[in-house]
């Protein structure tokens, strides 16, 4: 494929959402696995459901109530102290194994983030994690989650790429999809071995890791 | 309160979509509460992912989709005649023992239902369970799923009541506070002992059955 720019998803394509078990253990020993399974469920589903509501809120705010919501469901108490603490480990989420390779292999052409997470959140890890891209892109910008056609052509429009030359790169199916039904390239990660998505499309590669993933 | 008309959601308010676990079981044993649990759970986000990217499909086609993948994922070999009893399982939903004898009380009010599910799903339901309504309004007519305001509106437009006389009932909690989001006065029917969720906004009453609904 010819493509002009790589865009990729963030949280569960780059960096791994469930890092945060181990200090959900700390806190709630025995917990950290449901925990992290219920908060990540709740997060999406308020990214979706916030966005048809109309009544968009940054992505830190989101994963807060999820959070909320999800040691209420549990039965766990949640501390402030423990909140902040949570929260601050979504900013030292661990990168992938097979991330920095692939970007090393991708140097000298055209990459970008383009992610839920609001500023606030996505600027710190990217830092932290030592990794570079061209462009850092937020939904924040367009003030709707993914997957609404607006936040892909937000990739277009800031990289100045038409659709048809951006390939796009997530481990999320519908994230996938989503940007295929804009007219993207898409490479779907199945990291996690799951079924494709019936939303309609299919993605142009279904790939194992980002090795695989070619310019 | 004072209002003029009570609007119910159907799937999960009216009619338990987990009466088709015994149907699941016949075909896979052991398997009825995990299918179920997954094919509601896909079934929902698809309404979510199919409206944010502006690719409606009727919710016939949807459940169907979301059955699919459900049983992918689970490992459970569908043959056509399987998906078709099973979707005829949704025709016909066992109604909540409390719906019959709440509908009753409220009757000489002015009663409605407005559902995700497309008019070839929800109006056999309806029939074959025996319950009389002024309205069944489907999302249909708006080719968008809840929460989106657009849906909310149809009912208000349809039944020529305003927002703020209008009563909605839900067990989904999403759905009561994206009512609420809209400006109905909503019941929330907590069937399932959950939290409340984080969407910003809460139910007008909290209750535990219908007969707790009162004009």
């Amino acid at each position: 494929m010819s493509l002009d720019a790589l865009v990729f998803d963030a949280y569960g394509t780059l960096f791994d959402v469930h890092s945060v078990i181990q200090r959900c253990e700390s806190f709630w020993a025995g917990k950290g696995q449901a925990l992290s399974s219920l908060w990540r469920a709740k997060q999406l589903e308020y990214t979706w459901q916030r966005s048809l509501m109309q009544r968009y809120a940054p992505f830190s705010q989101v994963t807060r109530e999820a959070l909320a919501y999800a040691c209420e469901a549990l039965g766990l108490q949640l501390t402030v102290t423990q909140m902040e603490a949570l929260m601050g480990e979504y900013q030292m989420l661990s990168a992938y194994p097979d991330v920095a390779p692939a970007l090393k292999k991708l140097s000298g052409h055209k990459t970008a983030i383009l992610t839920n997470g609001s500023p606030d959140m996505i600027e710190p890890l990217v830092k932290q994690s030592g990794l570079a891209f061209d462009a850092v892109l937020s939904v924040d910008a367009v003030k709707i989650f993914k997957p609404a056609p607006q936040v892909y052509e937000l990739a277009s429009t800031q990289l100045t790429v038409p659709a048809n030359r951006i390939g796009f790169v997530s481990s999320n199916g519908w994230d996938a999809l989503g940007a295929r039904s804009f007219g993207f390239t898409v490479y779907w990660i199945n990291r996690a071995n799951a079924p494709v998505d019936r939303l309609g499309f299919q993605p142009d590669a279904i790939v194992g890791s980002l090795d695989e993933v070619l310019l």
